[in-house]
């Protein structure tokens, strides 16, 4: 796929189903290398989220890879007991995976993150696929982390279209809008992956069968998974479905899809508790005649794609898991 | 235009150069009859929005209309002084128009519309094209006053599109949150026009002409009052252009142009300080498979029309004046 070493990467995630597929794709692309993993509470709670990607690394044969335990609660208020209707009550949609004899690692997920950031100085890419806690503390811990890392692409928000989990709040962002708004307001280049373009990417029925028809356990076992989560999006799509939220953020850090349309603008998070808490207020106005960046803004906000992300996310998974 | 008695209309404004041209709509439709009009500090001060509907109506030879200078101030916060790069020093483009005899109504407009619900009740519509302050102010007086209206239409809010003042809010709604939220919670049928819809229809440069054009004083008055506001547009559309946000609510109320998707939802107002301050907040989630109603939400969304206003709009106007 490209020439250049592989791209380290950490990932911080709440799996959460659409989070195993992001994992999947993350380990499958030869583009990237993943040096860590930091769970958070989300999709479900951080130490069921952890145990869920262990689970799924041994399925991939990556014991290797380093699974740390980060915030069971958010910075100013506790778990609010996840999210089982979309994601089964085990966060796994509610599939049983082999467990793995793997333990998280010791340091937790702000630590693991502010290590790996030394070892690769300046080049490490941080994925962020659930709330913003982990990554939060880790800059509250040395704000100097902002300066050593590449980048960081974050799945997250609603810019112009309706909100998951309030008419405007998107559920990574609401779930600890503190915590988006110091990540958001650090000095580092953020990628904002928000739900104007992860609905219009979507996995089907077939996509999922493929999975399913894998030789490997890894494919299959999140072909499985994915079976709650297709009947979840019934009503919004009229058909079984699964928007590719978590695997667009992942595919877009690692260069195996690119923005099309996409902005450099200001981003504020809104931490009242009025009913726009935790809506990403991106400023796109005067945006009519073509994209206008808007000087010292630090954040890009994807709102298309130069194609569709399926077919990509199914061929690396599948190739990958193959080799 | 239609056989049935025309649809008595109480309109609260504050011209304004977009005002004037839904001032001229609503004497010209044959659909309507302009039974009031109330001002409210907004383009521009209550006083000043007075003298120029004042004047307005005098060169359309209509003193007859009554006009009440309304809220100079807003619920919680003072008039800020207007928006002179928009609509001018004088709210009307700087355009110096002949100076009227007629003096403001003494009642004041929350008044005049109490008093115009009565005499025409169950049958009055309302177009407030204006900050909401003064039905705020009605409905405080007297909270009866929303059985006895048959509708509201507002120029108002921003649903999935930018703001106009913030990167959220939009001027009108903004400029007085806490009177949107009291009147968006009223017990009436509320008709919203968003910047959704009214930034879809433009008038061109040969519009302006044609007004310009026109034999009659009233239309060659509003085409020479758009000339500055079609400047302020150039940087959005890169055109010398006019979007038709108050008119398309007069149109709208009116009959002439009718919605197209229209959804009824709950729409709240971010009445807090933080940066959603002003924004409409409608509940759009789960409407990609078709319109889908909310039981007992009395605002209807209007995101888009049957047909560009722009003609209808033109037509209207120079017959109405030609008669």
């Amino acid at each position: 796929m490209t020439d250049a070493a592989p791209l380290p990467v950490y990932l911080d995630c709440d799996p959460g189903v659409d989070d195993a597929l992001a994992l999947a794709y993350l380990l499958a692309s030869p583009a990237v290398d993943l040096v860590g993993v930091g769970t958070v509470s989300g999709n479900t709670s951080a130490e069921q989220a952890a145990r869920n990607a262990l689970d799924l690394l041994a399925l991939a044969g990556r014991q290797d890879v380093p699974v740390a335990v980060g915030a069971h609660d958010h910075l100013t208020h506790p778990y609010d007991g996840g999210a089982p209707h979309v994601h089964g009550d085990n966060g796994v949609g509610g599939v049983r995976l082999p467990r793995s004899s793997a333990e998280p690692d010791p340091r937790g997920a702000a630590a693991l993150l502010a290590d790996l950031a030394r070892v690769h100085e300046g080049e490490l890419r941080i994925v962020a696929i659930g709330p913003l806690t982990n990554l939060a503390l880790a800059l509250r811990a040395d704000p100097a982390l902002a300066g050593r890392v590449a980048g960081v692409t974050i799945m997250g928000g609603a810019a112009l279209v309706p909100g998951n989990v309030t008419p405007v709040a998107e559920a990574n962002v609401y779930n600890d809008p503190e915590a988006a708004a110091e990540v958001l307001a650090a000095d580092w280049d953020v990628t904002l992956v928000p739900l104007d373009v992860t609905m219009e990417h979507l996995l089907t029925e077939a996509d999922r069968r493929a999975l399913l028809d894998a030789t490997a356990p890894f494919p299959r076992a999140v072909g499985a998974v994915l079976d709650h989560y297709f009947d979840f999006y019934v009503p919004e799509f009229g058909l079984r479905t699964s928007p590719l939220h978590d695997p667009l953020a992942a595919a877009l850090a690692a260069g195996g899809i690119r923005a099309d349309r996409a902005v450099r603008v200001p981003v504020a998070v809104d931490t009242t508790d009025g009913p726009g808490r935790g809506q990403t207020i991106a400023d796109l106005r005067g945006q009519r005649l073509g994209p206008r960046h808007h000087e010292g803004a630090r954040t890009t906000v994807v709102l298309s794609t130069d194609a569709p992300l399926a077919p990509h996310l199914l061929e690396t998974i599948l190739a990958g898991f193959a080799a």
